[in-house]
């Protein structure tokens, strides 16, 4: 498919989720052959040099983007976020209790699988307002003994993100922070000082299904109950270096290559992660100064927590969503339907989108309010 | 990497392995614009119409292959082998008991892992003869009350296969055989009314790393353990069509891919899954009758028993085995190292191996064995 102006489709869908395209065209040119080594990644031993060079390369290139400590580990899994709303209880509940802080969907469900593990106290949560606005810190009610406090730093589905993490200490709390960065990783920097544990799926801004990662301190391994399968035990995976189990070579190959894309980005002096966040905010605040502007659409999120990755949004008048979603197809912008639980539209705008993209997709959704107001 | 040929080199590495080149081709045409989608496989939303077809199809075509009949479902998971050694009990064993036959290392890593969940009985075991005997199954101590029967049916490491499936009913079981076949799947037919469940690995012998196949008997579903993570538990992930959470998209498609490829062999009047058997039994033959024929090579695994995926083989001279291995690189025949708790050398030559590549590597056998006996 190419749209009317000859380029690719802009693809805004919430994940798996557009990749960018040098990224794509690597990976075609090196199918059959890597690098001289007569494989395709995919048919490469994960013991092999040729393998453990891809994967020293990722873990690396991921380390310097987000200026990961040398003392939290870099751990390449399997099995998604939701995987990890069991895997997370299991290495750091120790039975006990867990803190969650309910800001949409996915924090939601976190806190539900974790109850097969330990107790989980909701410290906060936005369901009274329809996920639409955080609650200020200062108002959650942590525990004394808790394990871990979970909160998902980017809600994919209701579009809520966090613009800083929380200071537990000062809220009295003395437990890690444990986040759900799975939407938002490596779009803005992270601090590390406030986080024990990060983990993402990569589908929506690092690679392709299949691969998770979790970014673990040190100090929270080796605390897993004994029902833990080792698969999923950080500490055998960490000891192991992300090879107790056969890993999904191919989704560490391709977001490693995403990775070197990110590092060479640049926004006049800035590159890498911060040069990703001033593009990004430049393309959310494109996207959120048009629809606040327009009588025909709508965010319902509130000002200060608007996710600079996910951002849904209604036509006033929803008996025109099918017209507007068939003539955006039209226009080469697919994927653009929103979440079943949420409707009306969304528009992702991960690391992969550049501004050209949100700026056509403005355009159309103008042409469209001029044509249907 | 050509070798002295002008052809692809043959890969003889135990997994992540060698695909049919035809797969990876059509993979990398395919890269940056799927069947006019203007996406990548990579880049669809799991949900999406264009992903669905996908998914639906290769679905479709293992049912086909392997006659998988319609009371089984086939689960697209993630986790791997080692995944499922806790899975399986997580969901099959009710916290009770279950038998394992062990043949090798895979079976042996089943049951150590499976006693976190529940007791586990060895019904047998060749430990005694380092993994080179299969018992016979007349002598196998089943359990009257055991949940499952576990066997791995080809042992990837020792190079030991189930020539056929035991009927445990004979046996005087009533318990479901739960099989891994990781390493052997699709490369002959499977009697599934002596199978409960079938589990595998897909980097062996269907596709990429990351992706596992369920194949499950539908009673054996809605029996998990509360501590069974929502996103491995069967009936959830049958209830979601293996959509409960974001699947290996890849994975499945490129194993769609491999599945189309392999219902288009033929051998004589065979196609599929019978041709590749009678293409593999060709293959495995000339290998083993090459190796017993010459005092320079040696396989310790019993006739009755040997693998038709997976040849164990040293050299009698273990000093020349480095020799061995940088000629055998430098005639474009690769990752024939032995696995490290086996030593020597090991051909994995799994459905994507041509005749043509056994052939290619006997005859560097020889000429090696000429050149240094």
């Amino acid at each position: 498919m190419t749209t009317p102006s000859g380029r690719r489709p802009y693809n805004f869908s919430a994940g798996p989720a557009a990749m960018p395209e040098a990224v794509l065209q690597r990976a075609a040119a090196e199918m059959l052959d890597w690098q001289g080594s007569g494989m395709s990644v995919m048919e490469m031993s994960h013991r092999g040099k040729e393998f453990g060079a891809i994967c020293a390369q990722a873990e690396a290139d991921f380390r310097a983007l987000l200026a990961v400590p040398e003392h939290f580990h870099i751990l390449f899994m399997q099995g998604g976020g939701l995987g990890e709303n069991a895997i997370v209880p299991m290495n750091l509940s120790r039975g006990n209790k867990a803190d969650f802080v309910i800001t949409g969907s996915w924090s939601a469900k976190s806190q539900k699988e974790a109850q097969r593990y330990c107790q989980s106290n909701i410290a906060a949560s936005n369901a009274d307002n329809q996920h639409t606005q955080i609650p200020a810190p200062s108002t959650w009610q942590v525990s004394d003994d808790a394990s871990y406090v979970h909160l998902c730093s980017n809600e994919t589905i209701h579009g809520v993100e966090f613009q800083a993490l929380p200071d537990l200490a000062a809220l009295g709390s003395k437990a890690p922070l444990v986040i759900d960065f799975s939407s938002h990783v490596a779009s803005r920097p992270v601090d590390w000082t406030r986080v024990g544990l990060a983990f993402g799926g990569a589908q929506k801004n690092l690679g392709p299904a299949g691969l998770t990662l979790v970014i673990v301190r040190d100090d929270l391994l080796g605390h897993a109950l004994d029902i833990c399968p080792s698969a999923f035990n950080y500490r055998i995976v960490a000891d192991n270096k992300s090879m107790y189990n056969t890993p999904p070579t191919w989704g560490i190959y391709i977001a490693g290559l995403t990775f070197q894309w990110l590092r060479q980005q640049t926004e006049g002096a800035l590159t890498g992660v911060a040069a990703m966040e001033q593009r990004n905010a430049a393309k959310a605040r494109l996207l959120y100064d048009f629809i606040d502007a327009s009588p025909f659409y709508e965010n319902r999120v509130a000002h200060d927590c608007r996710s600079r990755m996910n951002v849904p949004f209604f036509l006033k008048n929803e008996s025109r969503n099918e017209a507007f979603l068939a003539g955006a197809r039209e226009a080469g912008l697919l994927q653009l339907k929103g979440h079943k639980s949420v409707g009306g539209m969304r528009a992702s705008i991960y690391n992969a989108m550049p501004f050209e993209g949100v700026q056509a997709l403005v355009d159309y959704m103008r042409e469209f309010e001029r044509s249907h107001a």
